[in-house]
């Protein structure tokens, strides 16, 4: 007997039909002798519909009332499938009319409890109690993945994928022993299947490899998610809710074993969207860049690649990118520390960029891997606008409308189409 | 300087350009001296499109589910008020960005504290400090009206148009001046003007005549929420969100004084949708009616009017109304008896039927009044097939296709049309 906790992603719960899919999958695994907890997202379209109401009224809202509206997308999803499990209970006389077999639980109710940092919150701790009693009644608990409640009780959310974190927290917090991740593809592929069609599913991934295609726009599984499960040794199976077959198991480099020596790159990925900004003619002084990133900190915006470099005259030029979601929110930031420390600064903008990275833990020993891939996208005809590399990956910046291309080449380059 | 709790209705708060709407009138209340408390229901249509989704998946959705799942309504509906209150009072200069002119807050967050019968909780106490503390800061507190948790800290709801009495209750716990009920129409009328174009505002009505009003299908207030204010002595004030007109004040009989003494037929009123039962052929026993009636009652099922006949065989007959959405669950619990009680009774079933009443506190001093009633509805050619009579007011169940003949009759017969 396993203790799994099954987490479902929008889609999986897009439907009435999908949902009623989810509660014969949850009592499935129940009937093989498992305990079960189910975390759900919001369905497909909902938060995204919440998102907008929201926006109509101020184009940035305010966080405190923007997380409590969307944190209903999930309240909705965990009542139907709840009221799914139960009712398919009752018609396979596992219980009688009355009786429960599930119980919808919400991020307040189970004490996840969270920083204040709305739409960005961190978990920092949730209480099992409620959980187990559920367990040990028999009854399948159905969270609402994505929300927490802070210190004064307002609810939080903790940003676009959040369910997967969610899952993963309650999984190293009980001690489960597999964190399914229940989603629309079947795994994790070598790169976006609609960006390249010769994308192939990975059978194995360590963490480490799934955080950096996570946070370049794999979209499959959040990288917190990934960190957190990383970090208390969760294993996670990400797989399709829609077809039986093995997905992508995530685990830590040393159960990668022989597998890490023969592969260089294990994944090619594009993050659409990105907006470089530029700030020129910098007078340095002391503790300036750290007040820059420390105010876009503050302000909850996440930079990604960073680049310094200092003028003939003396003066600096920083340049750094942010999501397009952020871009807005980025700028006000700058500009409001115009006056006082980069009054001579010009403050340049660049949207539509794409950001693509080769990832893999193979690239540790094999040398060369950078100059192979700035080769094939100049053989392309592809220019790179920014460089960032890290211990087993590295990102280039391009232009958007280059981006299948690169993606195309990069993937054939490093001999990701054959199977494995 | 008065405490008034304003509470807005699905209509008023069913987009987001009237959303800003109650936003800047909250506001506008605020800056004439007033401390504010805004309690909202779910856009209109929010809870139907929830209820559709349960229903789909079990036609007698499991209450807790039900509960959780439209609760969100609600929840949707203050996020959006909250925040248009925000960035108006922002836009305005009466806040600084980042500040906060106002609060969402969900009923679990200010411990509306109700009993456990789901989808009809009745609310056992409010903790007022939080919304004291928010409105000592100058912010104006936006509820969700609807809900409460019981004490296992379940999400509940207290039924349909339940927002109007969390206000209520909300304004008795702390002892508002004034609760005011904005609707999408501009008072109390003698009659449903969709159902008779002749209808006509009243001014001021006392508590009794409202109860049986807002209990006999007036739509426009929930019979508990004015029953909570007659107890507490909440001064209500039911008016249009679209229009600055006085609307229709709620007082007790104390202070509706001469008008007393006046008017005999207060109002006239169709509740539509009413399914009759008749049980035939029951054998008497000894405690057997409470336990049917028992039944109903635990299973959280509204009867209305209930007749008793005794057959020329000593045998019993019953009949007795609930409202159509009630009538399978009714069903269900008649049949669970049968067996054991009922074994020779005939269920009879009869659908869309409509009650119509006449309400009056003028009633008691003319004596005449159900006669007059009879009479017009019999020369109308309209069938009474049960009666119901209380001291303010008399019901006739008729056919529903009669309903609108037999209101036109009745506001005319008893004078309604007139000008006050």
């Amino acid at each position: 007997m396993a203790l799994i906790v099954q987490k479902f992603g929008g889609t999986s719960v897009g439907t009435v039909e999908r949902i009623q899919h989810v509660a014969e999958h949850a009592l499935a695994a129940q009937a093989q002798g498992h305990q079960i907890i189910v975390v759900v997202s919001a369905m497909s379209g909902e938060t995204n519909r919440l998102v907008q109401l929201a926006t109509q009224i101020n184009p940035i809202p305010y966080s405190r009332e923007y997380d409590m509206l969307i944190a209903s997308g999930e309240q909705i999803a965990v009542g139907l499938v709840s009221l799914a499990i139960n009712t398919l209970a009752e018609k396979k006389g596992l219980i009688k009319a009355g009786e429960s077999r599930s119980r919808p639980l919400l991020g307040h109710q189970i004490g996840i409890r969270t920083d204040s940092v709305f739409s960005k919150a961190r978990i920092e701790g949730i209480d099992t109690r409620l959980l187990r009693d559920e367990l040990a009644l028999g009854h399948i608990p159905v969270v609402a993945g994505f929300q927490g409640v802070d210190i004064e009780n307002n609810i939080t959310t903790l940003g676009r994928g959040g369910s997967d974190t969610s899952a993963v927290a309650i999984a190293a917090a009980i001690q489960a022993d597999d964190c399914e991740i229940y989603t629309d593809v079947d795994g994790i592929y070598t790169t976006d299947p609609r960006m390249y069609a010769g994308a192939r599913k990975i059978s194995r991934i360590s963490y480490d490899e799934m955080m950096e295609l996570a946070s370049l726009g794999a979209k499959v599984l959040q990288i917190r998610s990934v960190e957190l499960a990383a970090k208390h040794g969760v294993p996670l199976h990400v797989r399709s809710s829609f077809s039986p077959v093995e997905g992508t198991r995530v685990v830590s480099r040393e159960q990668l074993g022989d597998h890490l020596e023969k592969v260089v790159v294990s994944g090619v990925t594009s993050d659409a969207s990105q907006v470089k900004f530029t700030l020129r003619g910098i007078q340095d002084r002391k503790g300036l860049l750290a007040d820059i990133f420390g105010s876009l900190s503050k302000n909850a915006i996440d930079v990604d690649i960073i680049v310094q470099d200092v003028a003939s005259n003396g003066n600096l030029s920083l340049s750094f990118t942010v999501s397009h979601t952020d871009a807005l929110k980025a700028k006000k930031v700058l500009e409001s520390l115009t006056p006082r420390d980069l009054s001579t600064v010009e403050i340049l903008e660049e949207p539509g960029l794409v950001k693509i990275s080769i990832v893999g833990v193979g690239m540790q020993n094999h040398p060369g891997v950078a100059t192979k891939m700035f080769s094939l996208l100049s053989e392309a005809g592809i220019s790179i606008k920014l460089v960032t590399t890290s211990e087993i990956k590295i990102s280039c910046l391009i232009e958007g409308t280059h981006a299948k291309a690169a993606v195309a080449t990069l993937h054939q380059g490093f001999e990701l189409d054959r199977t494995e």
